[in-house]
């Protein structure tokens, strides 16, 4: 097979790839006998020897309280899909340099060999002694559902999909300073979300315990609701939580009279069907590089718009929640995010432009320096009064 | 159970170990939109979908290519023992410090929650996409030698069990230049290793390669041979390569008369078996940090002494050698550490200090900042010589 060279252009993008992103440094000078004999041996193993009679005393001298494992099989990649592990790597890269640069974190792409559930599952575990917390990323529905639980049951650490939770967490975030400025409530709002892949039930999931009520979730064949027959395990669950009506019918059906539309399958939204949803409506068109809305009919219809695009305002981009939300969860030592964690993370992106809304402003930029220790405090401090701070 | 909090001190030690000893950083900025763009999406989209089509080109655009993972599934670390996965941690880190400051390398310690032959490699092999190279460490015998074999097998990427091979690298380059300075060769020498571990089979086996025939080695019950019937297949497999005399007995049976003593057992020899061995002998007591042979009973009966101590003269440190055999293979873009590299590079540990010789530096010292690059070059060149460097 003949190398496709022509996939790789003299783009900037490629020049500042090579060699990759990231790279792994000592913290401890090793220049002379003296320093080597304490940070090796045989300094080392008087460490190594307190940690063997109390594992405990690993959080306090190794590095893996504060690291996080980006784990992917790289199934379900960007828009690209099931590209393989390799392919996944530069994502990945891509997201350890964010832990560093937005939270000051430590974490190590990690790619699997392997798309099985249980054999991700067993890695996972055998190799959780390594790290403070996994994040995982960028792997297929429904498989990530399972893999996830699953490890959250088996590890004494924070297990997080970003796909589900990170999407979830800044959509209820912008979601809530939508409403606030136009004058409504969560619980007013009838919501579609299109999308019943990870990140379309996270969403469902965080909308309902936050006190969304009027919900529908679409897949390709339509809304979700208990008499389809093609549903998945997960996507039964919520078709059981969610639409109270009992709608049935496709996108456009669901969006009549609907006040809120949240994208997050890459499909794509005629305009007569964003035609029929109320007046001052939410839309929310997170498909990347292409919004399921396209951005000048969005505003012909809605009083706020939302996409996950970086040249457009209102960005929706998980990098607004998972840096702080691990940093808190390390910074509490809590052995798990839980749901109220997700919510007191909504919460604090949320708060950091709350007496500056405008509706190009819903959501503060990635860069706004003031996000990630916004958060980090709130989700520590929901730890705290959740009782599972260990600090 | 109590905390055992006196493990812990106010050595410098202790405090030196907060945190750990290492951080991942970017190492491209992430400080506005351009920049992200670049390094993550949408940007990366491009790069992905290039190394989709073209996996070889991951070795490019990606960091994997010059990443070691160091794994360890903590049965063997230093003179602890089997202490597990937690404990050695501190010791791992300190392994990728030493790849990070003498080769310039990016390295991730891997410690393992299980300790099943076959867990391992499965486990191993799962993760191998996100790595360049695989060093396993501290995995105690015999399981280490299947282990390695396995790996090397099943993975297109460099393995390399550093507890037997960077131990055999720095004794052969040792050995080598006390045999000059007191005038013999290898193939005139008659050599006793004490210990048929990782490091003793690996001695046993590059000494023989290097052109040594009059050895032996013993194990706890003394000289291998054929007649014993308490071997494992490793051990019956030095008994047949080894011992051409056919000699029975114990250690200080083994030593009588003869030429090189190589300590890597962590027992202990008394002076009187010293006193047999044979005039101008050398003796390399590597345990620590309890040499096998008192340095001064040694200094009474030996022409050259070394230890594993970073307090005496002739320190035989791994160090020397794993840095830049690992920096060699990847700048040679090999898939593999053959013989013939590990050969290469006890040459050119040897080499450095050949022009410089005394009893008291046959080996440069771990700070010799002329020794990674003389074996990194020796490496790569010598991979290229067997037609196996792809760069």
């Amino acid at each position: 097979m003949a190398r496709p060279d022509g996939l790789v252009t003299e783009s900037p993008v490629f020049t500042s790839h090579v060699g990759g992103k990231l790279t792994v440094r000592s913290t401890l000078p090793l220049t002379d006998r003296a320093a080597l004999s304490l940070a090796y041996t045989p300094g080392v193993a008087e460490v190594s020897a307190a940690i063997a009679a109390d594992e405990q005393l690993a959080e306090r001298y190794t590095w893996r309280s504060r690291l996080v494992a980006v784990v992917s099989d790289g199934t379900a990649v960007l828009g690209l899909g099931d590209i393989g592990p390799a392919a996944a790597l530069p994502v990945m890269e891509g997201k350890a340099a964010l832990f560093a640069e937005f939270a000051g974190l430590n974490s190590v792409p990690i790619v699997l060999a392997t798309t099985d559930t249980q054999e991700i599952i067993d890695t996972v575990v055998r190799i959780a002694p390594s790290f403070g917390g996994i994040n995982l990323e960028d792997i297929s529905a429904p498989r990530c559902f399972e893999i996830e639980r699953r490890l959250r049951e088996l590890l004494p650490i924070p297990v997080f999909h970003d796909d589900q939770h990170g999407t979830a967490i800044v959509v209820l975030a912008a979601l809530r300073n939508a409403a606030q400025l136009t004058g409504r409530s969560l619980a007013e709002l009838r919501v579609v979300i299109s999308g019943a892949g990870a990140a379309g039930v996270a969403c469902a999931k965080i909308l309902l315990a936050a006190g969304v009520t009027e919900l529908v979730v679409t897949d390709s064949r339509g809304i979700l609701h208990p008499d389809r027959h093609d549903l998945n395990p997960v996507k039964r669950e919520v078709a059981a939580s969610t639409n109270p009506s009992g709608r049935q019918g496709n996108v456009t059906e669901a969006l009549a009279g609907a006040d809120v539309f949240i994208g997050v399958s890459g499909g794509n939204v005629t305009e007569p069907a964003v035609a029929g949803m109320a007046r001052d409506c939410i839309i929310f068109a997170l498909a990347n590089p292409t919004p399921e809305v396209a951005p000048a009919v969005a505003h012909r219809y809605a009083a706020v718009v939302a996409t996950g695009r970086s040249d457009l305002p209102n960005q929706i981009n998980n990098v607004l929640a998972f840096p702080g939300v691990f940093a808190g969860t390390f910074d509490a030592g809590a052995p798990r995010i839980t749901e109220g964690m997700k919510l007191a993370a909504a919460g604090a992106i949320g708060g950091v432009v709350a007496g500056e809304l405008r509706p190009d402003r819903i959501v503060p930029t990635p860069f706004d320096p003031r996000v990630a220790p916004a958060v980090r405090d709130a989700v520590a401090e929901q730890a705290r009064a959740e009782g599972i701070a260990s600090r």
